[in-house]
């Protein structure tokens, strides 16, 4: 049996490493035992472990014996310790109660402050600290606090009372309420109890404690909590620790202060102390925003042209102490902390440290001048970046001083920030960003015609879809901003308005998208470039330093191809054909082929698209050359091509000579009732090999050409998508040496090139033996191989999927970070038999996944070759694979 | 090296085990070595094997030195035996030259006869025969022939010179043509060839040979073989082995004949010889029809009340020895054999013997008296019916006499056959069946509201979908005859008219379908109704008795668990509960229920659904007392349910007291772009639960009034779909036990019950020992197993699937056949998986696959406890599942 309340200050013992562990005590718990053990002044207080808040939550809300008997144990150190005893009628104990959790979480229970107050206690208290308006402040405040956070009263009723008060009195600040005031505020205080409560306001201690516990663990389950844990992938059953701790008071009389701090700036990442503290108040004034918090030093005072002294000029003894404790902080920790600290009468204590949070930019500069201090070194420098944090450093966001009128709120999409008019169309959207506006795509949905509007956009917001939907995945791969599935949000095509949240709105209206959190906002909010610092290239040094894998990325443009290898990118692992299909002067033809009735017209109709496609491989080769490019042929089903408005069909019949019904009747027959498991793919391939020809024979003719140019070949890898079988690849691998020798032949030139084949079907990996007879790699195609495995289509999961993160069936979004436990077997089976097959067989990650730093990690175990990422992940997925080696 | 050429017949050796074997020498090569083995009187010959065949196809059409030189080994071997030699030009050998694979195959060459014969050597078989005119018939016989078959010219052409020559001279008949009016026509034939052919009729006999030997061959690849085999499910790597055997002649005069014969009826089974034969003709002679052929006994003569005489009274001494034979062969094979057999000039040659194809009836009762003539065993009773056959015993089929006017055909989806009247939807249906009208639904596809008027429908054809759309499942399980994924069929709904093949009709005009084959015919055609003899009965008592699998049925209705429990189920093995949510006066509820705004709106619609579901299930427990039902929860997404048609949204507004267009927006809400990966299954339960409860509350408390009312209390299952984590079921399983206790409690009273869940995706089957701590029973759902891991939609299948079985990348339709490659690996693994957790696990199947002999016996293999069928696939599911243990 581990134990389940640990003690700390005082002469409680060394933490051992359950004490010191985050998953156990907590991260403030853990942090107390630690700061008392390298000697700092912690007032003396115990932890509750996360793992009996589970336990309580699981068993139904009861405490066992065993538990209360060690609570009783560890606050009898509490009182040997300060010398007094909680519940004293003469002079009480007075604790704090806090949650803590791993990591903080703002959706929980957070601090009941002056717990053991009661009718009796409070007289002891003015008597032992002299100061009877101390006292009966004290308890109005414990009363208002223990009210809302633990017996869930509504504070308006406590604020409302207050204000009363001091009307009925003629004052204006809390400051002028005497001792009598607060008293007869505190009888106000206990009628409004017992009227809205049902029952007198706790007077035993005791039950005052317990009753504070059960509130910190039943907040785990609090609905806001829930939200928090779900935008914050944090799984359900980590739990929450109690920290139960001797008062210390800031607010007794002129030498007394409460203040936060960190170690370094955390904005700017600049090393100097940074923080704010408040002579004669409690910890909660400084966050209320009551009184302006004064600066702890005195360059910051002056930098801010402020009047009131600083911490280091109005308590220049305690602010040294402190400074001392700052820099012991930062050599034990080996990083910047996030200080909370009181001053009683004089003498500092600390309540809390833990490491700060920060802003990307700080971070970066953080970790490259530890590594110069010597603080930390390389490595620690790469682990102790959060990949994803460098999204920030690479898309615009919104200045965080500008007011945001906030009309609904999205899934995060896309990083970065925009602003510009509505426009409800692709066209459109070309058609005035032409012109020169910015403008926001709004859809539904977006579709691959929807591609040249969106590259016209600013920034794109759709209605639904969600982290991995099409919208999603081109904005990332594009670098713009992307607000998807935002449940408020209704679109009239007919009227061209739409409705979001309750705003009415029409095209041409500005909003304001913030892609890093959903945010979608009225009217244009100041936006800041990124800067990216020399600290981000020292960094992205090290990393390449450090990690095995190599990075690609996802890309179909020389323009993304050309900010990928900017952002280090070392060849292509995903380029989508299609994508190239849709370009308006294309899609004509690439509409007479599909609709052509035979194997001869639609030959006919790729012999238009042959010179296009060669230009696209060829433009692309440039960029790439010398590295190795893995071109995906034609995956997805014929139908998306097709026109979708009659204007359209109506052109399309001209231009062909046909009638639009007899187009649209075609058309439907190319419907498809699920087509993710449709006509699509390979089975393109085997049923339409001319697509194919066409493809292969563009890809050659260009990597000739491009090789001859210049004295770079490109390694073009042809991938052949959706395979279920090795039988669809030979066929197809057949088809693709054909061709390659017949343009060898015709241009007098060879060069490199693999076929193999994407893993993104169950029934690939489980054959994956038998692929690897025909294929030189594979690239899992994790989204896919996601959407089959589990079931689940992406585009459609948005309705349940949110359910099903909240009660802990994912951990998270399975289209976001790989489901090691399922997927995962696929993949490492996958691998495991390709490998047995061909030793030397090549492996890469071509899905959404590439760019995730957790899957990022499971791909390193596997052993792949490479992971590929959409251009702006690159830094991520380099960062991400270091870290993976060094984890 | 193995051989590749094997000799029979004369003094050639005793077959090895490999001539004997189909796989190597073919059906009719293994055949003729064994008859010549066993002494019966065979003209020498020689096998080309089948490995030989596909070799030359996958080389590329060039015969090996080693080939050439073991034919030519072989030659001699016929040709000692017979003492002539080939191209000899005073006394030749002919040779005749069939095709024979490892079963019969309509769509491959078939034969060459009378090789060898040149200008030359027709003239020493003239000398030779003393029979000028048998020479020269011989020869255009052979021009004409090989023309036709190997060289591939238009038969027409040679048929038409043989018209004109008979018409200048007045003739009427073949017989009346001279020796010189047969030289005159092989001139004429040979000018044919040289303008067709543009090269002389090949003089060189060698030459003749290997050109047959290179038809048989490339045959096999033909058009007509590859829709052959795909319609027969034969892979494309069995290959042809070639049959070169001296010819014998039944055209030398009045003492010689041909014939075949069956050594029992093959249509009814009785143990009587039947067949018939020609005197004085050629092989060719009997099958094409110019001369009615006779008959072999004088008892089928006589009860034909024919004139010509029977074998039996023409030539009793060849009829004598070929009874003797019939015997023979019977012991030897212990089967009913199909002979062909000449007589030339009183001696009998024996060319080909074959086990005979034979009615499903005849099969019936040739197994269970040859059991009773002690010729074979209870086991191979067992092993030699067809299990598939068992469907034309259960199901109407067309008068095999009666004329078929075919329109087009489509997939035999649904055997049995009817007629009956078109009608387009399914209430019309309905209302027509209802006034007395045989009626057949013709859909372009049939969704679950179509439920009523399949009912309703004689039979249901439609224009899309495989043989496991929703439209073949539905009409297996009820019974009803089904052709599906008629291509040549399309509907206008507006004018109530459609178009098969190329003939316009209207709604009301008579059809026919016929389910076993996938022909659509146009008016009435005769049935005959299906007698399910003694025999039938006897046969599964012994199917029964060998086999250890449990066979249940996939059953809904009261009506369909009759039939069921009538053809041996033991059990439920899948109750789709949403099947009965369809229900006319139930729909509105439903819809109700899935437009609610909340959980209380659910819930009150639910409360009208309650008392309805409880009488579905009361009924099923009636009829299924004492034995397992497994029941499955709500599955389909929710918009399947909704109204499509406009009239049906008006009326859902009028009685929700709402508008259409609201309805239209909130179905258009629920709209899936892959509803197969969409919200479905257990995440209706799991997002919905107050569904569930409804349903689970209705199991229970109709179990426990049928325990109370019956000695015999029903084992309810409750089998939650979709499952893809142990989490899901965890969550769920707690419903369902805490309703349970909820009813037991009201009820005061008990049922035992199990839960568990389908194994239907792949990450299911991957975490199956997590699964199986929570559930226990699996029931694999293999439709969508196979979905799932292969990522093909059925319906969406049809456009690749015909490509893909005839490119050999699937061996036959997943759907139909499991694909045990790839998703049995994910069955096996699961199956493991499970028992390592639970040893005693449930373990069944319950997709479409439960009623498929091959995927049967692989879930003996597998160790399942039980398969489900639908009712009308029981008995073949038991006969099946008896084989599969004695395999």
């Amino acid at each position: 049996m581990n134990k389940t309340v640990y003690t700390f200050g005082g002469n409680a013992p060394e933490p051992d490493a359950r004490q010191k562990d985050k998953t156990i005590t907590g991260g403030k718990g853990a942090n107390l035992a630690v700061m008392s053990s390298i000697g700092l002044p912690v007032p003396p207080g115990f932890t509750i472990t996360t793992e009996e808040s589970v336990r309580y939550l699981r068993e139904g809300a009861d405490f066992s014996d065993a538990l209360r008997a060690n609570v009783a144990e560890a606050l009898t150190h509490i009182e040997r310790t300060v010398g007094k005893k909680l519940g004293d009628a003469s002079d009480p104990l007075l604790v704090s109660v806090r949650s803590g959790a791993r990591v903080s979480m703002p959706g929980m229970m957070d601090t009941v402050l002056n717990l053991g107050l009661n009718d009796e206690t409070v007289e002891g208290l003015a008597a032992a600290s002299g100061d009877e308006r101390f006292a009966w402040d004290s308890y109005r405040r414990f009363i208002q606090m223990y009210c809302d956070v633990v017996l869930g009263l509504d504070h308006g009723l406590f604020e409302e009372a207050l204000e009363i008060a001091k009307e009925d009195k003629g004052f204006y600040a809390d400051t002028e309420m005497e001792a009598d005031d607060w008293k007869a505020l505190v009888s106000e205080y206990k009628a409004i109890v017992k009227r809205e409560y049902d029952r007198p306001f706790p007077q035993d201690v005791s039950d005052q404690l317990w009753g504070a516990i059960a509130a910190v663990f039943e907040s785990w389950d609090s609905e806001r909590a829930k939200i928090y844990r779900r935008l914050n992938d944090i799984p359900a059953d980590w739990g929450t620790a109690v920290n139960v701790q001797a008062m210390v008071f800031g607010n007794m009389g002129e030498t007394s202060a409460t203040g936060v701090a960190f170690t370094r700036n955390p904005s700017t990442g600049e090393k100097s102390y940074y923080g704010e503290y408040l002579i004669n108040a409690q910890g909660e004034d400084v966050v209320a925003g009551i009184r302006t918090p004064q600066y702890l030093t005195r360059a910051a005072r002056e930098e801010a042209n402020a009047k009131p002294l600083s911490m280091e000029e109005a308590m220049p003894d305690a602010f040294a102490e402190l400074a001392q404790t700052f820099e012991l902080l930062e050599r034990h920790y080996r990083d910047m902390q996030d200080i909370e600290f009181t001053v009683q009468q004089g003498k500092l204590w600390m309540l809390q440290t833990r490491t700060g949070k920060r802003t990307a930019r700080a971070a970066l500069r953080m970790a490259v001048e530890m590594v110069e201090e010597g603080l930390i070194d390389e490595k620690d420098a790469i682990r102790r970046i959060d990949p994803m944090a460098l999204d920030q450093l690479l898309h615009p966001t919104l200045d965080p001083k500008a007011h945001r009128d906030i009309m609904t709120t999205g899934l995060p999409a896309s990083p970065g920030a925009a602003s510009g008019k509505i426009v409800l169309d692709a066209d459109t959207a070309e058609k005035w960003a032409n012109s020169g506006e910015d403008v926001i795509l709004v859809r539904v949905e977006t579709s691959p015609e929807d591609i040249h509007g969106m590259h016209a956009a600013k920034g794109i917001l759709t209605a639904r879809g969600g982290m991995t939907s099409h919208a999603a995945v081109v904005a990332r791969g594009m670098g713009r901003c992307c607000v998807s599935g935002a449940s408020g949000l209704s679109i009239d095509m007919k009227e061209r308005k739409l409705r979001i949240g309750s705003r009415n709105l029409d095209e041409g209206d500005t909003i304001t998208l913030d892609g890093s959190n959903g945010q979608v906002m009225a009217g244009r909010v100041a936006t800041i470039e990124p800067e990216v610092e020399g600290d981000f290239g020292t960094l992205m040094e090290w990393a390449d330093r450090h990690r095995r894998m190599k990075v690609r990325t996802n890309a179909e443009t020389p323009e993304d191809c050309r900010t990928a290898r900017q952002f280090g990118a070392e060849g292509i692992g995903l380029c989508r054909t299609e994508h190239m299909f849709f370009d308006a002067e294309r899609i004509s033809a690439v509409r007479q082929m599909i609709l052509a009735e035979d194997g001869e017209g639609r030959e006919r109709a790729l012999a238009k698209l042959l010179p296009e496609q060669r230009q696209d491989f060829q433009e692309i080769f440039e960029v790439m050359a010398g590295l190795p490019c893995t071109i995906r042929l034609l995956d997805p089903p014929l139908h998306e091509f097709l026109p979708t408005s009659d204007r359209e069909f109506d052109e399309l019949a001209g231009s062909l000579d046909t009638s639009a019904d007899a187009l649209k009747r075609r058309a439907a027959e190319l419907h498809e009732f699920n087509p993710m498991l449709g006509h699509r793919g390979c089975r393109l391939g085997i049923t339409f090999p001319e697509i194919y020809t066409m493809q292969v024979r563009a890809i050659f003719e260009a990597a000739c050409s491009v090789a001859k140019d210049t004295s770079e070949a490109p390694l073009p890898e042809i991938m052949i998508p959706l395979v279920a079988s090795a039988r669809e690849l030979k066929i197809l691998r057949k088809l693709v040496d054909d061709v390659a020798s017949e343009v060898f032949d015709e241009k007098g030139h060879k060069v490199d090139y693999l076929v193999g084949t994407m893993i993104e079907l169950p029934r690939a990996a489980l054959m994956a033996d038998k692929i690897a007879e025909e294929g030189e790699f594979f690239s899992f195609g994790t989204n896919d191989l996601t959407q089959t495995t589990l079931g689940v289509s992406r585009d459609d999961a948005a309705r349940f999927l949110g359910t099903y993160v909240e009660k802990g069936i994912f951990e998270r979004d399975p289209f976001v970070s790989l489901d090691v436990d399922g997927v995962g077997q696929l993949v490492t089976l996958a691998a495991e038999r390709g490998r047995e097959t061909r030793e030397d067989i090549k492996l890469g990650i071509c899905g959404e996944h590439g760019g995730d730093p957790a899957s990022i990690a499971f791909c390193e175990e596997t052993g792949l070759d490479y992971v590929s990422a959409s251009p702006y992940r690159v830094p991520i997925a380099r960062l991400a694979a270091a870290q993976a080696v060094l984890a």
